[in-house]
């Protein structure tokens, strides 16, 4: 892998702290590929995969970025943030393509009642 | 951090790979702080984590590590597993201290459903 992580987490940190929505499908495969936090089955396609990106920093309040790994194309990134009044801590694990693009994006929440209520929020919203 | 990272994983595989539940106690920090997957509080102390991660390594079926992060003492190390029929994937997120013992440690789970069975499991296993 030539891909630079570092090159793709400043745009990725730009985009997390100004929440911009627009920008999120630039950065992602067009087969990218999500297992988000509820579900085992994972989510296809830039379509969906950004519209529930942009849903998901909507709903989670005080996002902030912790440690950081970084190996070639592959990053771990550790998260903290709230729903409501439930603290949770996640991670991002992330795969960039050669492009410097996201290919893979798995999302993981502890803990069980906070991952519950945002799943909720966050599938509703969805749906809307 | 002059902690490495890499000399602790050896070790770290092996118990894991044999399930060494004896060997785990000692890699793990006295006072050491577990940010279990179900649960916000953290657990606290060699005794109880101990225990715990006992009780996971008995619980979770076809247990395989895969990417893994290290940078100095801090790891991010993703496996998956089943409980039952179900698939899962976590990740580890370690900090090891001076001694290259496990000072902290987060464990996330994903998908939800599983996160639910697995914690129903081990809670009771951890009664008994």
């Amino acid at each position: 892998m030539g891909t630079d992580g570092h090159a793709f987490l400043e745009k990725w940190h730009r985009i997390v702290r100004e929440r911009d929505r627009a920008v999120v499908r630039e950065i992602l495969a067009e087969d990218v590929l999500m297992g988000a936090p509820p579900h085992w089955r994972k989510l296809e396609g830039r379509e969906w995969v950004g519209k529930l990106l942009g849903v998901i920093m909507d709903t989670i309040e005080d996002f902030t970025y912790h440690r950081e790994w970084v190996q070639g194309g592959e990053l771990a990134l550790e998260f903290t943030g709230r729903v409501g009044k439930h603290g949770l801590q996640g991670i991002d694990l992330i795969s960039l393509n050669d492009e410097g693009k996201i290919q893979r994006l798995d999302v993981m929440i502890r803990p069980l009642n906070t991952l519950a209520e945002l799943a909720n929020i966050v599938g509703q919203k969805m749906m809307s």
